[in-house]
């Protein structure tokens, strides 16, 4: 079959590749109906991955019908139109039963398209391992480019507003206005936020934000401008969608007192110059983690069939597989207006 | 000064009262701007009063302007622009200390307009005791139309959605759609409910609630209706806003497995017949309460002040108090698609 | 196999029964250690039963040792020291994957030992569907006795009292001094009540109840004693574990402003006389529900382990299976002392 | 009158120092009856102090006897025996109606003994500003030395264990045992912690822990014994007492998996070096606060009143006030175990 392969720095290919099968009796293969790019991928794109590896096929976002049931599969059978969690877990461990299935015991974090050890979904098919846990049937009323962001960027956001402390009528601001940012600016009005100030260094992606209701704020004057919106009060909960050091800090400054900052960048420095102080004399609250896909449908999936949320609105592009380098690459520079990048394989 | 009189069943008179004036040095004097009939007036009017007592001037929601401060007023001087909390209590109590106002210790539950003891806001002026609890300054942005409503019915409206349990992309109910329950469209909305399922005898009232987003159902079908909506689900939380036995009983019906039933009607009956079995078999949670509007503001000033909530749009009436003769019996009658009546003495 | 059968009211027999044995490539065959009886075994035993069957198997309180497990079994084998939920559920349904056992799509409310449908547990072995889903491993470092308590009275009266919103400090009532409710005095103390008011027309019961910290009331006296010893504030908690019509109404009595009644005894009255005027008045929240017993599991077992929860303290009698006419004898009339009786088959 | 006065690095003096007097309508003066070191107290005996004052009066924690009330106090007259909140607010803006006291927009926050500003309590009487908000009538039942300890370190360590997420069954940690270290093993165990691992470099300390049922660890070799005690799931709730870089940084190494650190140390540090990493992958909750202290004491007061929590047995001295010097040294320097000093004027 046909998949996206990387080679390296800025080389993604679209290549042969080993067909998808079934490999335990509680596999699925799925046939792709559509597939994303993440923010995420881009670290792997600029030769930052989570592995040594090459030659393997990216990405973890994507819909499809399943081709092939293992015999222990019970949920589904060929032709079920399904999304495919970016979480992958065992079903069956402690971590698993709490939800927590990025602390899978006997998956760890599994995610497929980081190595050749659990292929990509930017592919004509792929594998989906213990798919009775890992799959879910595409809910009635959802179209498969709604069904799509439920497997990853909606429930990445939810995650991180969740855990902000969100209140009716409350100031809440969400720092990084990529797709997950913009969800953040949805999901965060249907919690019951008051206003919302919305900040990243693209101005047209504040203006964006603006159009789902938000306050746009450029983050070079958004300390002086949300301390008078707010006559001093600052913001009760913010959400950190970006992960960098600046735009940590930039988040803990804007927060009041009592408030809490949820980041769900990712940020791996483990000597990062936190204001101690800061965080004593205003009571603060700091949150990250990773999302476990799967625990979020349950509270999204009605959301999006009733019409409060409208993830598939930051779709962009619309592309074929055979694409994909240029995909990628405007994904990259953000040119053309590039937001969600869609593969129709 | 002038002042609507309760003289018996259907009898309310626009008259000559004794002049409001400071019996305590705690007590603000207020001068109307604008005030409303309740739903609960209606109780009085159909000479079902919360007292013996006839003569006394009615009216429990207002706002205005202070005309005279006690000399141990510290918040409030001449001019200011002030709502008068429907809840009236003596601050200074643990009740009060712990927002449950409506069981003051010093005031019992004292209301404005249920008998000569505190003289009512349908009125000229109106005397405020403990001005520094029972009064606050129209907020920033609002305008007296909505401080109006905050004085009673959108606090009461909001602690029977809070109540009942509401989290993001429930099915909820709300049984009754005057004011009260129109707000309560509004508010669940806000506190993220996925479908809103609005019942009342009357189609115009339906008819308002589906503009506002919800899903308009007979309670004739509404069993039927509801759970071929929900596929036998039944809904997560119903807000019960009449108090009738029969709009009770309807309310336990629509809850689901685990569901939450929050009345904010007023029923009396001391052997109401409740169907345990159900609340058994179903694990349901059902509350009631009376609501101490001051503790509300903190939550809802956010909200109507960012646009999200707009309580002031279910004014049907303006009319001057010298018509409160006819306002009452257009209300009483529903005529004229009557539904919040308002005079701006 | 040996079982204990009932043949109609108070007649129960020790007698031959057909062995348990495997009838799904999930089920698992477990051989008794210890059963016990549970109080609601007495509405069979008085011949007001939840079925119109007799000669069944009764019992659902159970630990054991695996004997033989179905090819689709994952979890267990042959010697492994079990204890088995008195809740069955598929274990694939929406219901189960919420933990709302007792609303199992699949199972409806099944439980052992209530007809021929579902062999009970006073046996010498029995069959358990689903065995990976209603059976655990006895947790490290717990006895057969405790585990034991875990198989439905303990989980009870967790689920009765988690549902009464108490909180430290609170002060808190118990209705009804059986098992479960002198479980509930100490649950009660491990969520931080503060003072624990524990009624049973029993004096003995209430004794036990003071042994563990609570403070020991006549159900005659129970609203003037509490009344005072709360200076009139009342119970921000009753747990009500009886379900008759008197006992239900005195946990009304007996809550204070805004407070809480959780019941979970058991009341099919559909037309109870509910004093809706005290609800209003008070603020009250009112709450039933049925346990789904592994849901409560993961708490309670490291407050056994811990040692915070002594649950086979409330064992009064152990005595062999061929004694259980007699131990249902005895345990009906509250003879000798008699509070949890088990068997060792 | 006399009164503890601190002239630099290890100089408190037992001295002549201006009466307590009214300066304002809503003063109390408050004769002592029971003062306390704090902790706190240390960083001035190190010439660390709050402010660059010297001369002034130390101290706050105190009980004492009405003395003389402002005209315009309600709440207390001359006998009353009270407890002065360390915590000063104004009692009548958003902050302080919030609860949030330590940041009254009028006071800043404001505490007794940092400077000349607001005379400390080690003397034989205070003037306490707005007296009908930071003074309360010593409990019912609870005798002076129980009241001494809600004014400043039981609330303190509340706050901090309440930050701390912690539920029925929890493992958790208490990093530091000072009196507030331990207060937290007894509350701890009133929120339902099954285990609670108690840390302290000084032996003794970690004993009086495990007198109080807390299981005693080393911090040399804690991430080990915790790992291996649990089983790798580590703790669900650690409950930092010290503020130091060290102590946080195990704090946050012994959190497990959407564990919460909260810290009632206080750390100044704008540059501390946090292991970002970490939290993300731990999926974390990291919490500081000051205490407003009267916020705690309506929960707190019914905990000591039933018997549950018992702060007075943490006072390992009681001197008279004349030999201050002695106390703040022996203090200082952990001798002859001290722990909590008393001084009774």
């Amino acid at each position: 079959m046909k998949a996206l392969r990387y080679h390296g720095e800025r080389d993604i290919r679209y290549e042969d590749f080993e067909d998808a099968s079934l490999t335990a009796d509680t596999d699925v293969v799925v046939k792709m109906d559509l597939c994303a790019i993440c923010g995420s991928d881009l670290h792997i794109y600029h030769g930052e991955g989570f592995s040594e590896d090459t030659g393997y096929c990216v990405g973890h976002e994507a819909v499809g019908t399943v081709e092939e049931v293992g015999k222990n599969v019970r949920r589904f059978r060929k032709g079920d139109p399904v999304m495919i969690s970016a979480a992958v877990g065992c079903g069956n461990c402690p971590a698993c039963f709490a939800g927590e299935i990025v602390k899978c015991h006997v998956s760890g974090f599994a995610c497929y398209g980081l190595s050749h050890a659990l292929q990509g979904c930017q592919a004509e098919a792929i594998r989906v391992p213990m798919g009775d846990f890992n799959l879910r049937a595409i809910p009635e009323g959802l179209d498969a480019e709604q069904a799509l962001m439920l497997t990853d960027n909606l429930p990445t956001s939810h995650l991180g507003c969740q855990r902000a402390d969100v209140t009716p009528g409350a100031d809440v601001g969400i720092v990084g206005l990529g797709p997950i940012g913009l969800m953040g600016v949805e999901i965060v009005h249907v919690m019951g936020a008051g206003r919302v100030f919305a900040l990243d260094l693209v101005p047209e992606r504040r203006e964006l934000a603006a159009k789902l209701g938000a306050i746009p704020v450029d983050p070079a004057s958004a300390t002086e401008t949300i301390f008078e919106a707010t006559r001093g009060k600052m913001l009760q909960s913010v959400v950190e969608c970006v992960g960098a050091d600046a735009s940590l800090n930039l988040a803990i400054q804007l927060a009041g007192v009592r408030g809490t900052i949820s980041s769900i960048g990712v940020n791996n420095n483990m000597a990062f110059p936190f204001p101690m102080a800061l965080m004593l004399a205003k009571g603060l609250t700091f949150r990250m983690a990773l999302c476990s896909v799967q625990s979020h449908w349950d509270e999204l999936i009605p959301l999006v069939q009733s019409g409060r949320l409208h993830p598939e609105q930051f779709i962009s592009h619309r592309m074929p597989l055979s694409q994909g380098a240029e995909a990628y690459r405007l994904f990259d520079a953000k040119e053309d207006g590039a937001m969600k990048m869609v593969f129709a394989p």
